[in-house]
């Protein structure tokens, strides 16, 4: 019997949906492993995951365990992947080529799966025509719009400046980019189409600073 | 009257505590234009925030505003470094200087406001040695314990491979090191003592997929 998937509505949360993704890798390691199911319970005490909310999150979107028995590890991987969208090629464009942006150009996480950097822009001429150690030629951010339409850049990454964020986004928005990862300390003004995920990496510092024990 | 604070509770939430750093990055911005005073709405407005939002997270740690006038830049500011702790040297060691390591050891929001990063450690006798972009020598990652210990480092931050992150975990938590920023895509078996923070980028990166449209 397949599942009965439900469409993707917009009660769910950030959360689930970025777990999504975390239980697609265990699955993963799972499935190198040659183990065909786990059960929630399995999967939680493996990989230190929470098992009520594996299938609280799972049952947003259909019935994919049997009780008793668990999830088919192939399958429920494969329906993840169709969830996130997986299953297409989504070509991503950094913007911003300092250290952080050439680190991410040629990290792995960013060119497998579906993701595909096709190009790596910045404004300064010093940089421009360089080579990235992933192998891209650094093209000048002028060409933003231009290249985002040729080569039909869904994703914007942009590590530039904070007082160069919102220009680059604009104009990743006006290019008709559909989700921007945004590693500037910046607010942007965010548009409606488009979905953004801030990842301040100060932030998350100062987040830890919180939970330190006072120096004496 | 100095505002009435509270000491920080178990019931306050990861998300509230990070957008206390990112209500600091605003005032410092509207102190560096030399204003004054600050209303939760022209804050909200100017930053793209959420007015209420930023009532009840603040509310969590005491009474800071004045009713129809709004909060003070300059003593709301000092007040959120004091709740971050920021008023405290933060020495941060980064295990695994591969890119993305290497770019965060000399990435300027790591080395400044309290934050400081005291050694870059690798695996790799080739890398162990070099200097990074920022001027450390990279040291071995078999002296791990010994210069957490004696740099005294609070965070540590991995960015090795995922199936090197939790024995780097284990060695920074048996080093006495309290809180971990952890970009491996890795599940890491955490430590009640110690407060960990994932970014994991291809999540990151999975997550967006999830809210474009599908291509045609």
């Amino acid at each position: 019997m397949p599942p009965r998937r439900r469409t993707p509505t917009e009660g769910i949360s950030d959360l689930t949906i970025a777990r999504l993704s975390i239980y697609l890798r265990c699955l993963q390691a799972l499935e190198a492993e040659e183990i065909q199911t786990v059960s929630s319970q399995e999967l939680a005490e493996r990989f230190h995951l929470n098992s009520a909310q594996i299938r609280k999150d799972l049952a947003y979107f259909g019935e994919f365990g049997i009780r008793g028995v668990g999830y088919n590890v192939r399958e429920l991987k494969a329906h993840l992947i169709e969830i996130l969208a997986l299953d297409h090629e989504r070509r991503v464009v950094v913007v911003g080529a300092g250290n952080l942006g050439t680190a991410l150009s040629h990290f792995s996480g960013f060119n497998t799966g579906g993701f595909r950097i096709v190009a790596v822009l910045d404004s300064d001429p010093q940089k421009v025509g360089r080579r990235t150690p992933g192998g891209l030629v650094i093209e000048p951010a002028s060409k933003l719009g231009e290249i985002v339409r040729q080569r039909k850049a869904q994703i914007g990454v942009i590590t530039v400046p904070s007082a160069a964020a919102q220009k680059v986004f604009d104009e990743l928005v006006a290019a008709g980019v559909q989700a921007v990862l945004n590693f500037a300390p910046a607010q942007l003004k965010e548009h409606p189409d488009v979905k953004v995920r801030n990842v301040d990496l100060k932030v998350n510092l100062e987040f830890l600073s919180f939970f330190l024990r006072h120096p004496h």
